[in-house]
């Protein structure tokens, strides 16, 4: 086990217990306040906390349903079924369903070979370690190209970085995203502060990446989203370092609303902004950010603040959009799992995912997060 | 009565019921949820109300504590006693002093001059009306010569303006200043949209601003602050119009926090940004934006977004500042009460303060939130 597994947060393992094997959740929708796991021990179980949103984030839950498929063939439900039940759990989540189908076709295929059922239970098993760790391993490589890049932009140490929305362990299993560079900035001791914006409607950064930072032990702070320009223009941000929802294939970034005023900030003030996010976020079919369909999302989310109390008056009307694209020419560069792009063009990012397919291709690895 | 006065909300009034005299409150904690009034018979029970935040908003404070030395000469109080404690009930409220020495002033002029305690209560009331009658000019002129601006800059009219923090009737007696100007625009039919940024963390603008244009009628949507960006990048935002706490000698902005965001996106996008507020608020002894002291305001306020539960994890630290500075050069126009300045100069700024005063002087008029 690597160093930054055994500091990770447990945020999802994998537990054999005398009882019988389960898979072991921190419950997402108590944090902060609270630190509480939620122990699955069959389908059903994983299918509800994966709707509840007790566990959540795009990568995790691809590390979700393989072990649940794992955890299936384990305690000997119908496979099949089981499999089926996880990729419907949330319908949006791309890598729940890739997940899944991985272990299930190594789970069949090792039937299909004659094997026993404890085998091909273990070489499910197997797989959704696989899976799990390919998604540890993509989060340190995000993290070592990013703090070296970082690195080579600020060369005098001593970082105040500034982020969005939460991009660490709670939505990758491994260290994250962006979150992933502040961590090895950290690490190095060179992380002056985290900048955290609390990212309304639904704040992800004062819940969770808040919570991140604390057991880290970061030194950060929790501002209103409206209150970086003040940090800016105090000289106060050495870079934005965020993540990425989906890139189209000229380099325009969609992310948390929200991201798209730091990049404007960033620009005026001559910081760098950097993007970080696996290269499954890679949208080659999207020609440009015109093409990304932004979510808007519901009137409640920002009339009634916190799920309670109403504050604005009844009736009234919100503009609530998920996220916001920033154009290529704003992001000083995306970073990778298999490098970076800089500056930010359509050919780089074509010629890097080109190169890391062939890459993928050659060594019996699939795309993480496809 | 003006128009402008019927339709206004009866954010303060004087009233003389049977009983005797009172001064009526909208009870602003409970905006926008409930339209309750307060009626102060005394002058303890319009303490209690400023210090309860039941009435805020500088200029309207000025207003307040006229009618509460008004009230306390009527109902025979000790009006020396009654004005020391208006000016006492919030510090930081140079208005309210104003206000109350003003109508204490001409009440003891009456009373020198040999005139009963009848007389000199019916000239300090007079007087009271006198201020909160110049205030009501004050916004009605503000918004007249925004609103010529604002046709100047967009002669296409059907506008979309985008606001922030609350800066109409609830913290000026009269229309206000910012929404003064949007009010205008309304009234010619010529208002597309008023985007309302909710204006964390205290949400003066999902709380009052969305109040206010309800009853107005208008056509608004509040936002995440941290959504606007989007709006500007969808050419959705024709204007900004925004109000000042301070503004320097060089016509640097000192506004609620998220303000000066706004100011680099406008200028990103080639949109107008309109800063409207009395000429008072101008501070020449500043020379500028560096001068303004920001507060910094509590943790709380972050952590624990609407005052109730918490949100980050204990001990987070967070930067909340209450206002952030915009300087000049972002500043489409400084729009007061006595005209416009555009471009934004020392000199526009200062030749203005000095025919306003000039003017003021001949005719008898003090400035009104002096």
């Amino acid at each position: 086990m690597a160093d930054h597994e055994a500091n990770a947060v447990p945020v999802l393992r994998w537990a054999e217990p005398p009882e019988g094997p389960v898979v072991v959740l921190l419950d997402q929708t108590r944090l902060p306040l609270e630190e509480a796991e939620c122990v699955c021990t069959d389908v059903p179980a994983l299918v509800a906390a994966i709707r509840s949103l007790t566990v959540r984030g795009a990568p995790l839950l691809g590390v979700v349903g393989a072990y649940g498929v794992a955890l299936a063939a384990a305690r000997g439900f119908d496979v099949r079924d089981a499999a089926d039940q996880l990729a419907r759990a949330r319908p949006t989540a791309v890598n729940l369903g890739y997940g899944v189908r991985r272990v299930q076709a190594v789970h069949e295929r090792v039937l299909d070979a004659g094997a026993g059922r404890e085998r091909a239970a273990a070489e499910a098993l197997a797989e959704a370690r696989a899976v799990h760790r390919e998604e540890v391993e993509a989060g340190a490589a995000m993290g070592e190209h990013g703090w070296a890049l970082l690195r080579e932009l600020q060369p005098g140490g001593s970082l105040r970085v500034l982020t969005h929305c939460n991009t660490g362990t709670l939505v990758c299993g491994g260290e994250g995203t962006a979150l992933a560079v502040v961590k090895a900035a950290h690490r190095a001791g060179e992380l002056r502060r985290l900048w955290v914006d609390e990212t309304r409607p639904l704040l992800q950064g004062s819940r969770l990446t808040a919570w991140e930072a604390s057991r880290a032990g970061m030194p950060y702070s929790v501002l209103p989203d409206n209150a970086a320009g003040s940090l800016f223009a105090a000289g106060e941000v050495d870079a934005v370092v965020i993540g990425a929802d989906r890139i189209a294939a000229d380099g325009s970034v969609a992310n948390k609303i929200g991201s798209y005023p730091l990049a404007v900030l960033a620009r005026y003030h001559h910081v760098p902004f950097l993007v970080v996010a696996p290269l499954s976020t890679v949208d080659l079919a999207t020609a440009d950010g015109s093409g990304i369909e932004v979510e808007q999302r519901a009137d409640h989310e920002v009339t009634e603040p916190t799920g309670g109390a109403r504050v604005a008056p009844l009736g009234a009307q919100a503009y609530n959009p998920a996220f916001d694209v920033t154009p290529p020419e704003l992001v000083t560069a995306i970073v990778t799992e298999s490098g970076v792009v800089s500056p930010v063009t359509g050919e780089g990012l074509a010629d890097l995912c080109h190169r890391s397919r062939t890459r993928a291709s050659r060594t019996g690895n699939g795309m993480m997060n496809a």
